[in-house]
């Protein structure tokens, strides 16, 4: 199992970083890179490239403000690319969230949540787990415990409001 | 191969339909259903147990205003949830869009453009392709012919321009 | 008097207490729980179900982002449901107003002001008031001294810019 | 039972007739005004009063623009309000939506999607059916046939998809 | 010369004290007072009667969230109202500036910038100056003295990138 | 009394006359111009010189997209400036009011709603009433009007409606 | 004279054509061309090399929704790049506007309105005129006609409300 | 080499100077001023006469808020002039960015990124560098430097992640 993890500066490794851990924990071998779709056009171009060659079996491209990162991914490639918007100094990442999410036909983003990148890993894992029984079960575990946790949570306000 | 292709309301159909045709054409067995999240609950989640358990890979699901359906959905499988934001009688479709990307941490959807059903047909083949050949040099190869129409579009605009 | 207050994550639990302490403060017999639509899906249809057997007469959920809470519990219920967004890490609020006011017709959800849970529980009061006319006297004195205490503001407010 | 509905100006009267109908059919006393907070200030105080003690349960408020309407009705009665931002010639209602729902605590509105007269009218029936029952018995029926219809129509979907 | 001030809350003192000192430094006599639309309907609609036969020549009304004390104050008298829309909790003030500006036709209110109380002062000292000499004089004065000023700055900025 | 009015375009002009019969029905006269901000500079400088010198009372600015006019104006005389924003083919109008509303401390603009020129003339005539009994007196006789137009259009309403 | 126009699409084209009349108006040789930054990537790429050694100028980037194509011009050229946000199908072209405004530092786009091509081909011919007399004597020229064009309307607007 | 720098307030410094620093590292000669089209109107025609005459080659334009200034200096000038839309106290700079970015045909403002001054400079200096093959060959020379930094970073990222 391998995913790519790109982010556009590494002013974004700490909102990408618990995606690397998400996946790390399913045992799936992370290629993270830091490839600005601006400014490390031939570098990143090389990267897509390799990705399709190397049994990369989906590419998670994180970007903020004018985020062309995860579109120009996605031009390039037919594996499942996932673009997390980031929030950047002003703007509150709707701009990310829209220069992501709304691509021309034919080169679809799988845009999640801005600062998502934990759905981002979940998302990729879930793509695995198409054709991956293992990581599906795992993933349908991982579920039943946070149901677990959240009735848990929900035993705690219970008795937190008792009268 | 299998899709599931889940709208809110029956007067979203034209806006889904395109979707169905793209799948087709790639062989895909395409179960479209019309589940509301708020109308048609006990209905979606019996659909949804059902695609859990008959090979369905991914499931798209398509709502206007505050749409739910695809998050809900989500929060019910661990396969692939892709959401398609409609734009309705007023606010342009951000409504949806928001109320289908801003999912909490452990349940993703994978958003596309507003009204952009084609391409979560697309993102639907991408996932399938991680793991069928064929589905993948199909996806190439329409990109290579989406590239070529593109070069010939130019070319006509050179023509169309020329001296 | 019997409310059911529903937060989809106990992060939630500061921007909702200010609504327990008004309930319980009108003798209101508050049932509190965490159960997110998406995390805790089947705790939340077994608590609604519950809810509209044991003389609930009002539920107010409060949720943030993609905030699909109110919704979803408006759609298992003919209770009126009251639905409080709460603001997020970004947006201001502006992803949880739009997912929870924005309801297709047939499942109305009550929705007030942005991490307005102290509204919340006002309208449920009000609510209950339509019938039970000892709650209605004790809203209508409360407006009276609302009123009292604004113009006792308005009256520092002249002393303090008098020549 | 007896519902208010103020609207204010008569070119609404369009989008506020669906919710009449509704609200008759439910054999509801319906009194309908045409009253701005801006163009007939004292006539609508002089309804209020008259609403606050003719027995009227719930009161239902549609304005567009700036729309104060809702929030002004509130201010005068403990009954429970129902504001309907209504689009306009600009803004997509927008301006109406945050006029209506962000109000100050202590005097809420319960508001409804943008042009959602129809749920005004179904959360004023859900008001009322807190203490009756066979209101209540009549919305869970409208609830069922809402379902069931939802599964005819997806039943439908299914036809016309079926290879 | 006469201005009254209304703000919603106490809340607001600071944002709105600025104005006072303006008008004072002008010589107009200010009544300030803390009339909510909401809270303190009765107390404000008797302000507003005093304010129209006292001589007062404009009034300033400041409000955050559902802003509906400008329009209502303006609904109630034929001398100039201006609007301040103040930014509250979330959302920037954009619903305050929303729901003071978008008045329906008839009863404007004039608008000035999201916290912007000190240009209320200036333009509500700009419309005593119509009628005013020794005002529209002291006005220009003052705009020239802060055209010297502006000037000054161009100095010290010229003066700091000096080679 | 005089009033002047200026727009950015002669495409403005449908949206602005309005504005002009008011005026021109209380006796106003009306000095209509169409002054550019930015296509018409001097020419613009050289009538707001002009407006300052031959009695106008108001200057009524209407302008869309990046609309300086108000403004500009605004920073050239000590005359209120009451801004109309205008919707012009995208934005809905959303750029026009927050290029005029959002002036910086100084130079207030009278905004008001988007297209809302009649406003911006009752707006003036008000401002002229503040020292003109004659107009202020006829504005309260047509708020009497528009109330007992309101108050007629409310017995239609309830004579449309009543069963 | 150069001046390179790139358009995401052919469905572009009646929006970018008044800007290839303007430039050929000034003699300048335009190279059309129509190339996705998505579905044209390599004939992008092998299009601005050339461009960047043809004597091309400028270039002008044209494009829709998630606007990627003027700021991966801009990443491959130290030409200036003039990016024309579009509106689409939804959202009034704010989604392009912010997809190719909001560039990161080190690769500017210099953005005009959108749907400006108009201004595009004005600021193309402007940064020409930086080191070409005679185009900057033609546009000063042009600004003088257009000056005098408002001059004119303003006539016959003063003519048309002439008592 | 000369470019101008105009800023609306001295407040805005801090985001002006990083401009600054840029384009002297260029050997450009730069003109700063603050001179508010507001407040410094007179200041700044001269100013942008004298930089119509003096050999200045762009103008670049800071501004907050209801930022007239970039679009009142392109007004006078056939000069290029790039507006920075600065973010202020409310907004995120959102109102800034519409008015500078939308301007009428035939008046450009070459937009930047909310608070993007050094985008700013490097457009100015790509502007220049059309004509100026040092300037145009030390701009392709950062360009390569920006990407060998960024292939650095991302050797650093692929070894923090070495497994």
């Amino acid at each position: 199992m391998r995913v790519a993890i790109i982010m556009g500066s590494t002013s974004d490794l700490p909102k990408v970083e618990p995606a690397v851990s998400i996946l790390k924990n399913y045992g799936v071998e992370v290629d993270v890179r830091c490839l600005s779709a601006h400014r490390a056009h031939a570098g990143l171009s090389e990267f897509i490239e390799e990705a399709n060659n190397n049994g990369t079996e989906v590419i998670i491209a994180a970007a903020g403000m004018a985020a062309a990162l995860p579109g120009v991914v996605a031009s390039q490639t037919v594996l499942p690319v996932i673009g997390v918007p980031l929030s950047g100094a002003t703007l509150d990442g709707m701009d990310a969230l829209l220069s992501i999410v709304q691509m021309p036909s034919g080169i679809p983003v799988a845009t999640v949540a801005i600062n998502g990148s934990k759905n981002a890993a979940y998302l990729a894992l879930q793509i695995i787990g198409v054709n991956n029984e293992a990581v599906r079960l795992k993933l349908q575990d991982e579920r039943r415990d946070m149901e677990k946790a959240a009735m848990k949570a929900n035993e705690e306000v219970i008795e937190k409001f008792k009268y």
